[in-house]
């Protein structure tokens, strides 16, 4: 019988197998020392800070909750003036207070929006206002009938010349906005994105501020319509924001709060064209998602943090009178959980790298050099809803591999997965983009014989002659290991899935048509693409200078561990296209097996090298001590549904089952119906009732009562 | 610009596509034409009950929503009674009334547990006062430290002979009970599972009824702790049911209060066996899981039929100056949301058929014949694996195919995957289950040259020697159609597979050491062998006589889509074994694609087929007039959180930053900072602030409120 009070015992002595410098791997993840050490210090500032507690946010009402946030989000601006943070310090802090609020939208949406899309004048009269905070701006530009597609919004914008002003107007229901955080309760003004309409002509979808609430008494101003859109999935998550409606009712605002940088309209009603090209749009669409990428790779490594750790401490069968087996050293666990700790390494890295792409098309787009942008859009997109859609599915996953107590939330991880699944879906539908993706690719294929060569993630169709040749070389398991072996069989995939997809698109006289009847293949043409370059700059990682004894080591177990589970995975696309044999399948999924057992003794450190504290994880499971089992009976007591041990609504609703007198034949023949799974043997049932109603011991029901 | 408050267009015009009759099909989905009558008028009757309403409980705080709970289960029992409703009839109108309760747990399993494991006299004692509801009782087994493995339970029940009396103790932290729904708050009594211990000797794991809590004030009894265990996952879902937590402090019980139909002890602690045979407890197993199996395919139909419908509700893109185009018409859709149509309805046709196993099991059982008792086994334990990780993956991309509207609870989808996914962890953690099978599956595999034949759903284990050599005819991608085509590919699979395993298992000297190593793909085999167990069920079913016009093509077509989508999405499988060539796995994936166009037309009436009131559905995407946004829009409104137009927490934590005062300069330096994402380009941004702080815009802060 195991003594499990002291569950720290587990840990401690997983922590000593670590076969890699922990310290030198944490530096590694956090990009470099600098990094490391504002993200340990904010961390440890925010869990050592009460006001920031999180541990009761799942059993708040929504009022509660929301009111909770606007104390954390007033609290950490105060923290951040009193200390004199620096903006990347501050970034950190909200990040680790771990709550979506509306100053979210206010930072990362609405000033951007301005200083993107506003003229040097617009710039000078909102910018000081919005950094000043005193107006509360979001991003109004989703409708309750259009997400996606963009140019599809609703809402108009008038323009009239006689008041010089334009009329925001919601004309059907579908035009009412929807989904923008902050929008519902908190935000002054909004970037409201709407259809320019001019002379009764059209002119696309453009963007206006307008102010939606009294900054004297923050009521909606005439004319607007603004509300919550009511309560999203799980407990906490995301309903610590005012997602909102908002409705305009013929609002006028003056011209001059139309965003006219790349667009204008004059006091005449004229609309021109800035020379400022529509391309620098991709800057900041390039920057939004590299964020995007690296926040997965966040959100991944806190859940495998937590499903590592409780599946080190969990023990459960195998034991010959002694200790149970931990259910991490189960083949079956590790097959699950070591690909994802793979690849929450892989997606930090190539979010990393994903900070240069940005810089370099930053660079390139201020000297006006727009030729790597349709590569970098179509990376970015990939990557956005390869990551995401991973990494939902990954944070499932782990709640799952934490058995049964991954339920409870005090594991942590159902609020994790209801916050972070939205991610599939804003900044671009995943499906949407993976086809935009696949636009690319097949322009890609189309221009192989010009002689143009495909650049950067692109690069590799440019030898697509010798790929859709190639064979893998492969002779035993551990030709595996080789990294080339690996990447030409990526490679040779993603070239011979597109080239196919190209073939199959050339069989409809409507290319359109033929996009549309074969877009499920051309989504995973796009996926491969999309593994291909995580993959591949996983491998260019590792052939860089790695600092700490056995860090190398460990990451190129991972990077053997991500690829190769994807081979798995994906084998019907490695095997149909030929670009392995069945035989080379089996041989990798050997040495996969040996990896997980290379990476077992490891899995520990790899996840303390997150440098996570309690407080962020917010999961009794996935604590540092390993200390779960007190903790976890501790958590259920603090909780208000047990401040009394009869509950409400006992004396009302159940005592009077308890007590109910009467017809005794008729209540349990009744009751005995009552039930979602039948009575089973309900013949014999029939046959006991029977039997017992002639019983002497149903003669008085008071001897019946148990005390 | 499309006029959408009338939504309810869409499904009219939809509902006329049917090429098939609806009503056949609703007769054949719930099995009768008396199941229909009876599901049909419990779902009204539930429906048009405003004390069913459950619109309101995602919003509920935990003690009301469990208040609320109770009040329905009451409600429920007093219009069983005042409709004098059977059995049957309780059993659906519990179901519709849709809410996890203590009346579950008292019906489906410690009533149960008393009949299964109860003497004669044991049961005329107890089973008047629990079907009398005098006493409500829960079961509980599973504890902190063990779920999935019984025998290692550590509550003791110590005989003591001096007092004629059972101790029942939790000796360590891990040993108290935890999960046990019922448990928590409202259980008067439980059967407990606990070591046996007589006279210093373990007899393992028995059942005792316990007393818990008085019968008169509803307070724990001495010794007895016992309470709720705390939130779990979701919004309303499972927490409106008291999972408890309960520990024993030296708590006595007569010794007549040892569940004792298969193992008794005696007044002088001697630990006797009855002649009751112990295979009897594979009935109940078997029971039980059939109706997980089957009430997979009522979760996964109730999902399926949300996303359908919202689905041809939803236009986006694809409008050349009209209307845009149905999701519902993207492939990219169709070849996501079709298999899962085709998925209910399989699963539906299997869960019907385990109806007959279990009456085949029980018969046999009678007539103490247990030879087909280990296939029957595999086979539930198989199913009830595959058909809850397959319903609960399911339900989570339903919600994701809804789009950004999924992520509202109104959806009614995050609820339904929150109460849903337990499915995969109770009676029976899926992987431990599948690792059943995989045994089973080797035992077989062993027994093949010796001349014993398998039965029943390893029958084609037998003709092994003929599936190792098989080659697939398909020439043509109707050839696909053929179901024999179909059965032989997935049966040579999973021969294959075993086959496969086995061979490798013998490569090891130690077998139990290689059942551990190859365990990943042990499970893979034994997922290879339910699908086929699946299949198999679908392809007999369409054999059989199927009344209504248009109804076997209608279940024709989505058993193609079912076994074609699974063979596209385990093709690795397929092609390494060498069922079938890269060549025929295009052709199936030609077929599948138009069989999704097929379906395409009559998608909306098939899913109309499962009969679901708006009621029950509990989704505003979902309804049958197909009035989303509307709906949406009056939702958002009733929410409290509207109440007011200010929120809680405005003017306390809020109004103060936009009316802050004070050095303008050091506030949006600082302010730029609080962001979550960085304000982009925060060079240019210095640049600004620096301008601006010369700006005369800035010398009248009054002047910048904008009113």
């Amino acid at each position: 019988m195991e003594d499990l009070e002291g569950g720290v015992d587990y840990l401690a002595d997983e922590r000593k197998k670590a076969q890699f410098d922990v310290n030198a791997m944490k530096i590694l993840w956090a990009g470099n020392q600098h990094r490391f050490q504002i993200a340990d210090r904010m961390a440890r500032l925010v869990a050592s800070d009460p006001e920031f507690k999180k541990d009761d946010r799942v059993r708040l009402e929504r009022k509660e909750l929301f009111k909770n946030t606007l104390r954390k989000a007033n609290h950490a601006w105060k923290r951040i003036i009193e200390l004199k943070l620096t903006e990347e310090e501050a970034s950190q802090l909200r990040f680790f207070v771990d709550e979506p609020a509306y100053t979210d939208l206010h930072w990362g949406m609405f000033v951007p929006a301005i200083k993107g899309q506003g003229t040097e004048e617009q710039q000078r009269k909102w910018l000081p206002l919005a950094y000043r905070m005193q107006i509360i701006g979001c991003y109004a530009q989703t409708e309750l009938g259009h997400g996606s597609n963009v140019q599809g919004l609703e809402t108009t914008a008038t323009f009239d010349p006689e008041t010089d002003e334009f009329v925001i107007h919601s004309p059907t229901l579908t035009s009412s906005k929807w989904w923008p955080g902050g929008l519902g309760k908190i935000s002054t003004h909004a970037v409201v994105y709407a259809r320019l309409m001019t002379d009764g002509k059209e002119h696309g979808v453009h963007g206006f501020i307008v102010q939606l609430r009294s900054l004297e008494d923050h009521l909606p101003l005439p004319g607007i319509t603004v509300g919550d859109i009511g309560m999203k999935f799980g407990n906490g998550a995301y309903n610590t924001m005012d997602n909102g409606v908002l409705r305009f009712d013929k609002v006028r605002i003056p011209r001059d709060q139309m965003l006219m940088r790349v667009l204008q309209v004059t006091r005449e009603g004229d609309v021109v064209k800035s020379d400022v090209p529509r391309q620098l749009i991709y800057g900041t669409m390039v920057y939004v998602r590299q964020t995007i990428v690296y926040d997965a790779s966040r959100a991944l490594s806190k859940a495998v943090c937590i499903a590592t750790r409780y599946s080190a401490v969990r023990r459960q069968f195998g034991s010959e009178n002694g200790r149970e087996t931990q259910v991490i050293d189960y083949k079956t666990q590790q097959s699950r959980l070591f690909p994802l700790l793979a690849t929450a390494y892989a997606f930090r890295i190539v979010g990393d790298w994903l900070k240069w792409l940005y810089n370099d098309v930053t660079e390139r787009l201020q000297a006006n050099d727009f030729s790597t942008l349709p590569e970098a859009h179509a990376c970015t997109a990939g990557l956005k809803s390869l990551t995401t859609s991973v990494t939902a599915d990954a944070i499932e996953e782990c709640r799952k591999l934490c058995g049964g107590h991954g339920y409870l939330c005090s594991s942590g991880l159902p609020e994790l997965f209801a916050v972070y699944v939205p991610a599939c879906t804003y900044e671009g539908d995943n499906v949407v983009l993976l086809l935009q993706v696949a636009r690319i690719l097949m322009k890609t294929v189309s221009q192989l014989g010009s002689g143009k060569l495909p650049v950067g993630t692109m690069e590799y169709m440019g030898r697509a002659e010798h790929l859709l040749q190639s064979q893998c070389s492969a002779q035993k398991a551990e030709d595996w290991l080789n990294p080339d072996v690996v990447l030409e069989a990526f490679e040779a995939r993603s070239v011979r899935m597109s080239v196919a997809c190209a073939k199959n698109l050339s069989q409809y006289s409507n290319p359109e048509e033929g996009f549309l009847e074969l877009s499920a293949d051309l989504v995973g043409a796009s996926v491969a693409h999309c593994q291909l370059i995580v993959v591949s700059k996983f491998i260019e990682k590792l052939k860089q200078d790695i600092t700490g004894e056995g860090v190398k080591e460990q990451l190129q177990a991972l990077c053997g561990i991500y690829a190769l589970s994807i081979l798995g995975k994906h084998l019907g696309d490695f095997l149909s296209t030929g670009c392995i044999k069945p035989k080379q399948a089996s041989l990798a999924n050997d040495l996969l097996r040996s990896l997980f057992s290379k990476v077992r003794p490891n899995a520990i450190a790899l996840v303390d090298a997150f440098n996570y504290t309690d407080h962020f994880l917010g999961s009794v499971l996935g604590r540092y001590d390993g200390n779960v089992y007190p903790k976890l009976y501790e958590e259920a007591w603090k909780d208000p549904f047990n401040e009394s041990a009869v509950p409400e609504g006992f004396h009302e609703y159940v005592r009077p089952i308890l007590k109910r007198q009467g017809n005794a034949m008729l209540h349990y023949v009744v009751a005995a119906f009552y039930s979602s799974q039948p009575v089973i043997e309900l013949a014999s049932l029939y046959t006991t009732i029977i039997e017992q109603h002639q019983s002497p011991l149903l003669q008085d029901d008071e001897q019946c009562s148990l005390g």
